[in-house]
């Protein structure tokens, strides 16, 4: 048996699970699409398991969908090391987001698997629901009922554009677990996931530590103002609930320029009504994204963009309406699993630097309720979100081996 | 018998036809929803036909639908002196907006009838097919055909959302008619019309003597940036397509209150993507709507508004691609229609003044090929193509007098 701080994942083996991943669901410019509680994400799931159990794992899945694939240990008391993260997608999603932390999880434990090698406590793959946001709103609701941050009722009532729930759509697809989400104990979770960021290929590092996750807060804003004939209304007297909002997007921009490189604002989704070429907009409505890594500076963004979005109406004649639907606050991980990620990328010989992470994750829910920490790779040109997201075999195969290393420190 | 000019037309039954009308198709929130070439819009035009043959009225239809409903004159060999508009409406439309020049028509000729006065031409009521352009684009579609400026063969084809064309529908309903769009005779035409802007109402005038319409030309633009994560993308960098639209949303509004107050500039309709909440949008389309009463001016507002797309595109790092899919020139009505019109509201002793069409009109098509003029009249806070759209008996009662006159002027 190969000592266990010799073990090295098998990168091939890794790349090709994400490939043959990425035929479910397939964007049309060579990303993926593959929606949460979707016909493709059941299938993405499904192959998963078929996959987890092939190395024996034991499977439980909870009633949100979140999916633990355990591989027992010498003392199947102790708390197990989770690792994983999700597999659904954006709609213009890449391969990578979310896919590389469970396959990376996945890979570890098959090696751990080929090796005959018995960590002491069990270790387990995880796959959480629904972490995008992008079918149902909020983001990351899976991993939040299991930190008992939203209640379940109220995840399982999230509805998409058409109507369906979450409840129902776990129903339809077969992933309506019997175990109740949050009861799964986990000893510690560790997720790895390229950076998403630019920084890491910028400073040319394989490795990156993360240390938190910044703080965000999201906003669902309608303007109103008055429906109106493009040809016959004249400019002065118009309220064009499009113009306030333009106005409003280019604040919002200004807003986060003002506290850069650190803070960030975007728009990302918008809906015009009427929506016809000659009618003045009567009603628009739009998201806004806001996040800072610290919590203070972040509450004083908010406040200037809530008094931007009122001067904004009034100088308008529209009326606006501003919801927080939610609230993030800056999370900072757990040191001994930053210990475990750090000493094992040093071990590994790879180039490695603390970092913050920018996007939210399921690690930053869980890690209110359990030690937690993530390992970043690099992904070219901080791209994601996107079809072309890419991310190098040698980069996913060094964060793949701090997991496995990490993994086997925390399990014993 | 009455003297010609000292005829009045019946305003209580002016209104009451409206308010017959409206109840065919009518809007969830007091308007109309009677789009072209549906079983509503069939029976509003079998009501249309069973008020004309009452007093006499011989139908003609032609092949796009549109109808001719004659009273003879004393010499049927002199082209007749025609009235009307259009009985559709938006999707959310008013009680008014067309239908009102239909039924002042049909007043006119009712109330000739009723004092058995015979003019020298025949005076004719007309509908035109398909004005508003909601369910079939382009809109003024069968005008436009009958003026020669779109093939019929095209016209036929027009689709609407379901796939349904305007030739289909047309025999559906039993109104594609015998005779060839274009080859019926009209000697002038006359078209009453709400305002659909404030102008009137401002200046407290009853009578609009519409000079003309305004040039329109219609954009199609894409900006196209690049998709990425709104959490891990820093602000320096970014490709957001939306905040690069927001800027170009602000700058066309700027560029048309640089030519206020005949200059108008509307962004109507817009898409964004991916429309995810935490993704920098990649791509936006909008629509642009530009319009000038000078045909050089509208040119000028239109090479500006090309030179701000290429500076903001370049500005913001992303593609742009602008389509010019619309142009229609300014139209200058018959000095004589126009002239029948102001004289008889100065005539009939109602306030008026020279006013220029914001609106495209089936006037505007028509004016190509026949002497054409309009009249406008109020309507409550210049609001159209909105269910609240809203006018004066006594306003609509002046408009129609004014018509009835203009009418007994050029038939003789």
């Amino acid at each position: 048996m190969t000592e266990p701080d010799k073990l090295r994942v098998n990168g091939h083996r890794l790349w090709n699970s994400i490939m043959s991943m990425a035929e479910i669901g397939p964007g049309e410019q060579g990303g993926c699409c593959r929606l949460a509680l979707t016909d493709e994400d059941k299938r993405g799931r499904d192959l998963f398991i078929e996959w987890c159990t092939a190395i024996g794992c034991a499977i439980e899945i909870d009633d949100m969908g979140n999916i633990f694939a355990r591989r027992a240990g010498r003392n199947n008391d102790l708390p197990p090391i989770v690792a994983g993260s999700h597999l659904d997608t954006q709609p213009h999603g890449g391969k990578f987001d979310g896919v590389y932390g469970v396959l990376a999880a996945l890979e570890a434990v098959r090696t751990i698997h080929d090796a005959n090698v018995e960590t002491q406590a069990p270790v387990e793959i995880v796959v959480w629901t629904n972490e995008e946001g992008s079918r149902f709103a909020p983001a990351m609701i899976a991993s939040g009922v299991y930190a008992g941050l939203f209640e379940k009722e109220y995840a399982w009532s999230r509805a998409d554009s058409d109507g369906k729930t979450i409840g129902e759509e776990l129903e339809r697809i077969g992933y309506r677990g019997k175990h109740a989400c949050g009861e799964h104990v986990i000893g510690a979770l560790l997720e790895a996931h390229i950076e998403q960021g630019p920084i890491l290929e910028a400073n040319n590092k394989q490795i990156g530590v993360v240390q938190g996750g910044q703080g965000v807060r999201w906003y669902d804003l309608t303007m109103k103002g008055q429906d109106s004939h493009a040809g016959s209304t004249p400019m002065r007297g118009r309220q064009d609930a499009l113009v306030a909002c333009a106005d409003m997007i280019s604040r919002i921009q200004k807003l986060a320029l003002d506290f850069a490189p650190h803070g960030v604002a975007t728009v990302g989704e918008m809906s015009v009504r009427p929506n016809s070429r000659n009618t003045i907009p009567g009603e628009v409505f739009f998201t806004v994204d806001i996040r800072h890594p610290d919590g203070e500076t972040l509450d004083k963004m908010a406040e200037q963009f809530s008094q931007t979005g009122k001067a904004l109406a009034n100088q308008h004649n529209v009326e606006i309406k501003t919801d927080e639907i939610w609230h993030n606050p800056p999370v900072e991980f757990d040191q001994q699993c930053i210990d475990a990620v750090a000493s094992s990328a040093e071990e590994l010989g790879y180039e490695h630097q603390p970092i913050v992470s920018g996007a939210g994750h399921d690690a930053c829910q869980i890690c209110r309720v359990a030690p937690t920490s993530m390992i970043f790779v690099p992904c070219a040109d901080g791209l994601s979100h996107n079809e072309q997201e890419s991310a190098k075999p040698a980069d996913l195969e060094a964060g793949c081996n701090v997991l496995l290393q990490a993994m086997l420190k925390l399990a014993g």
